[in-house]
């Protein structure tokens, strides 16, 4: 969308904010929405979408359902997203009626992890060492070029660790392009950080941008664990790692809030792990510890609002819950804290059911 | 209900609060509920209502349509108000079914001036001087016994100023009485009081009683417009005005958020002006300042939770959007703080359309 034209409307009160995803994230998403007095209309293909149960209107359908889609994009005054493998073509037929914040190229560049990797690195930023396998052979080349250990990667569709493999020795990589031949995959150079940190970045469709104070965060099993601000990032570092992200939200002239996870390394180098064209877990705590959380933020960004004051009054860790982890809720709501459950009707392994977040007294920023 | 009845289960997530009335109140309980996992389901005779916008299942139907709420009451798992004006004959239905908080009991006191009164000065604690006025006559002895300046009210019905009289001399008086003939009323003592404050208070279905720090009020055409913590009473008089508000919620046996509004005379005594047994809008700052709200206590002890740390972590500074207020949404949004618009369809002159929260680190509790 050009500037000037009918994106650059902000959406008034009593507006439809249209959310695509009905998990957690665009529970939350319509929270925020319903604060400023903002309608959300979800769309999920998934008849017991957590959010659901908080928006003013919603729609069950499959997101190759064109005709379902062009009704739902009419029915809003924007379009986002709560995820970022949304089809190309979902996103093309969103865009016949109405904006949608972030861009088709946003996502299409978020989609693909050689892709993104190449797009942050023309950037002047860093990120690990990676190569593109995409057929029989090039796999050697590419172990040639990164060394080992390595991690491969598909390029496309892998969360939480799905689609990825370490690669130790020649054995095990040959076991690994057998798997992934069919599949266009990365090679990516193993990197022994010392810790992990991200951004929580937004930028309004009036260009402004606003981020958050970076978190430090813990995976297991390649699931967010915890994050925790302050972070043992300096000063310095926090600064360069918001720059960082400013250069790619402004490179993709890009609308909502971006998450840029980050290696922290052992020499204090920051490499670009990966980017999350939306709103983000390690975000979360921004709901208790600041005025205008991660989600407020993007609403307001795609809905043309100025961003909110991002600055936080306290330091926060936030605890995601997952799998059997929420289902002592009833000692988890007596612990203190703020509990966070997302109305998921079953408990799964490895399913984010909620997080809990803990705040307490600014030690530094 | 007694306890070891149905209503000592607490109410699991994934199950339903039911919420009698749709306004900003009931909408922003439904929030509150939602961060727990639980669902809302909002009965409201307003096909408009905003508590609509943002619930897992609503009902549009008078609040005397017994078949409705026979059906609605089926559908959760406790119910509870947003406002004190509940019929007794819908209460009745509503409890044939659910546990129901507070209580019936709790509603009826509320409901009269004369009977609250009586109530809260049984417990030891200071009103106004107050006289019932029931039949032709009284109103003469009334004013013998109170003197003036006073207020006449009704004894029932009347909010934000709505129902009552300011009385200086014997003709005003005169009228009065004649306006109000129809109506059992009350006449209370002026009292040239130096502030007002409230404390918004929660008792669990355990008994656990906890409340937040109490806010300053300042009125105008009988209208809140802000509330601030701190406020100017001392540490005794808030433990005073916490402990009068405990004395209340334990004779009520009540269970949920109570509200007890205060004026606090010049020589320092706090005299009960009103009891809401309901969250408050002197407390909607405890989105903001506290990690548990007023309304996520009131879901907490009406679902049979353990009751959250209702501490403070900021100071803060609620304004009311009234009406027209809410109009320049666009320079709210840029202003800081927390904005929130409650999803009114229309702006109407003396209607809460919104309220605006501004934190600052904590001076003093």
């Amino acid at each position: 969308m050009t500037k000037g034209g009918p994106s650059s409307t902000p959406v008034a009160p009593g507006g439809t904010i249209g959310i695509l995803g009905g998990g957690q994230l665009g529970r939350m998403l319509a929270l925020a929405a319903a604060r400023l007095g903002l309608k959300a209309h979800i769309y999920s293909d998934e008849s017991d979408a957590p959010a659901f149960q908080v928006c003013a209107k919603h729609t069950l359908a499959r997101y190759d359902d064109e005709k379902a889609l062009d009704a739902f994009s009419a029915s809003c005054d924007v379009v986002t997203f709560e995820f970022e493998n949304v089809p190309a073509a979902t996103v093309e037929i969103l865009a016949r009626r109405k904006p949608i914040f972030p861009s088709a190229r946003a996502l299409a560049i978020a989609q693909d992890r050689f892709d993104e990797k190449s797009f942050v690195q023309s950037l002047g930023l860093k990120t690990t060492a990676f190569a593109a396998i995409s057929s029989d052979g090039e796999g050697e080349a590419a172990i040639a070029k990164i060394g080992m250990p390595a991690i491969l990667k598909t390029r496309r569709l892998g969360y939480d660790g799905k689609g990825q493999v370490r690669i130790s020795d020649a054995a095990a990589a040959r076991a690994a392009f057998r798997n992934f031949k069919s599949a266009p995959s990365i090679l990516e150079g193993f990197v022994d950080f010392a810790f992990e940190a991200s951004v929580i970045a937004a930028r309004g469709r009036d260009g402004r941008f606003a981020a958050y104070d970076p978190p430090e965060n813990l995976h297991r099993d390649h699931i967010l664990r915890r994050s925790s601000v302050p972070s043992r990032l300096s000063a310095a570092q926090c600064a360069q790692a918001k720059a960082g992200a400013e250069s790619i939200t402004n490179a993709l002239d890009y609308v909502g809030v971006l998450a840029v996870e980050l290696f922290v390394c052992k020499d204090g180098a920051l490499l670009v792990n990966e980017i999350a064209p939306r709103v983000h877990n390690s975000g979360h705590w921004t709901l208790e510890a600041c005025v205008i959380s991660q989600f407020e933020q993007h609403i307001r960004a795609v809905a043309g609002w100025p961003l909110g004051d991002g600055s936080r009054h306290s330091d926060a860790v936030m605890e995601n819950l997952i799998g059997e982890e929420a289902a002592d809720w009833q000692a988890l709501a007596a612990k203190g804290g703020a509990l966070h459950l997302y109305g998921k009707s079953e408990i799964r392994a490895g399913r984010k059911m909620g997080h809990i977040t803990q705040i307490k007294p600014m030690t530094r920023t």
